[in-house]
C-alpha cells in the first residue's frame, strides 16, 4: 500500500468519525459512522440510528448505502466504518451491501486510532452469499426537477 | 391552505417522484420516493431499497430520515411521501419517524397525480406509541474534518 | 366483562409472564412475553430475542406469530403482551399482526399487577393500515410426515 | 457419514419441506421451511412470512430460533432449511443464529431432491462475525403456570 493510499484511507476513517458524533444511539451509546464511495468519487455518509423497539434500528452502512441509492450511485468502490471497537458489520449489512456491490472492500477502525483493518472484499464476509436472482438493474434517468 | 403553501407541497412532491425513479425495487416493482424537509429547511432525500432476503429492505422514510441523522438534523418538519398508490407507511417506518419527530406532517401522493393527502400528524398514524423513554438527546458538535 | 372473561384474560397475561422469564435481552434488560390465541383456541407462545446488532432483534409479538403461522393457524382472535411497563406493540409488531389479523385484539399489561388494558383492536393502532393487496390467502394441507 | 446420520438428516429435511406449505409468501412465492434441533433433541418449527411492508417479513429461522428461545432453549445443534434453490440464510439470519449457537451446523436442501448440502458451521458463514459482547446468559427458571 502506497502512502498516497494509506493517506487517502485515514482521511476517509477521519471523516466517518465525524459523522460517528451524529448517531442517534442513546440505548446503546455505540457510536458508528461511515463513508461509502462509489467508483466515480461520489461520497455517501452514514451513522447508526437507534429506536426504541431495537429491531426498527439502522445501521450506519445502511444509512450511507441507502443514500447513495436515492442519489443513483450503485456502483460501490469502497466503505470506510468507525465504531467503538472497530467492529465488522453486522450479517444485515453484509447482505445489504454484498446484493448492490459484491466487489465492495471494507475498511474498519475505531474512533482514535491510525491503525485499521483491510481492504476486505464483502463477498468474502458472506460466504456462500444468498442472492435468488441477478439483481444489477439499469438506473432510470429521472426527470428535470 | 394557502395557494402557496399549495404550490410548495407540489413541489416537494414532484421531487419525491424524482427519487422514486432511483429506487431499488427489483422484486415487487413498486417505487416509493420521498422529501424529508426539517425546520432549518434543510431537505434530505430517499427511495425504497430492496434485498433478496425482504427483510433487509428499507423503506423511503427511513434512507431519507437515517441520512438527516446522519447531516446533523433532527428537528424534522415534514415528509412528502409518493407511491404507485399513494400509500401511507408502513408500521415500521411510523416508528421511526414517531421516535425521532413525533409533531412531524406527512403528506402522501401517488406517481403521477397533482392530488394528495396531508397532512397528517405522525402522531395520529401511531396511537399509543411505543417509546420507552425520553429520547430527544443533544446532537455534539462534530470536530473539524 | 363478565368475571369468567376477566380470569381468562388474566390467566393468558399469567401464562405471558412466565414467558417473559425466556427473553433473551442482555442489551435492554427489557423482559417481554406474549400469548396468541386462534379462534379454534391454539395458543402460541413468544419472546422478545435481542442481538448485539439492534436491528436483528425480534419482539415477542413476532415470535408468537410467526409460530402461528409455522403450526398453521392464520385466524387470531387475541394477543396478551406484557412487559416492564405494559408498553403497546411497536410499529413493526402492529405491521405484522396487522395484515395477517386485522381484527385482532391486544392486551397489555406488566409484570406484576393484575391491572390490564384492553381489548383494542390492532386495527385502530395502525389507523390507515399500509396494505398493498390482499393478502388473506389459503392455508395448503401438508403432506404426511 | 453413516446410513443413520444420513437417514435422520433426510427426516429432517422431509419435516422442514412440510412446513414450508406453511409459509405466508404471497409476495415472493418463495416457500422456506426449516427445524431446528438442540441438544437436548427437541425440535423447534419455522417457515417465513412475509409482509406488505417487505422489511417487516420474518425467514424460516428466525421463526424457529426465536420459538426455542421462548421455550426456553439455547443450546441448539442443527437446523435443516428447504426452500425452492436450496438457498442459503440470509446474513441476518446468519447473524441471529450466530450470536444465540456460534457452533449449530446448517443442512440446506430443495423442496423435492434427496441431496443436501451441510454440515455447514454458522460460523464459517459469518467471518469475523460481528458479537459485542458475551452473550450466553443463563436462563431463568420460569415460575409455575
Amino acid at each position: 500500500m502506497s502512502d498516497l493510499d494509506r493517506a487517502q484511507i485515514l482521511g476517509y476513517l477521519n471523516r466517518a468519525r465525524a459523522l460517528a458524533k451524529h448517531a442517534y444511539c442513546p440505548y446503546s451509546n455505540f457510536h458508528v459512522g461511515c463513508v461509502l464511495v462509489d467508483h466515480q468519487g461520489r461520497i455517501f455518509e452514514g451513522c447508526n440510528v437507534e429506536n426504541a423497539s431495537y429491531s426498527v434500528t439502522l445501521c450506519a452502512e445502511r444509512t450511507a448505502g441507502s443514500q447513495a441509492i436515492a442519489q443513483g450511485s450503485r456502483d460501490w468502490k469502497a466503505i470506510y466504518i468507525v465504531s467503538p471497537t472497530g467492529v465488522s458489520p453486522c450479517g444485515t449489512c453484509r447482505q445489504f451491501l454484498f446484493e448492490l456491490a459484491p466487489d465492495l472492500v471494507i475498511y474498519l477502525s475505531d474512533l482514535e486510532s491510525s491503525e485499521f483493518t483491510g481492504p476486505i472484499r464483502i463477498q468474502d464476509m458472506l460466504p456462500m452469499g444468498m442472492k435468488l436472482q441477478q439483481t444489477k438493474l439499469p438506473i432510470p434517468t429521472p426527470p428535470e426537477t
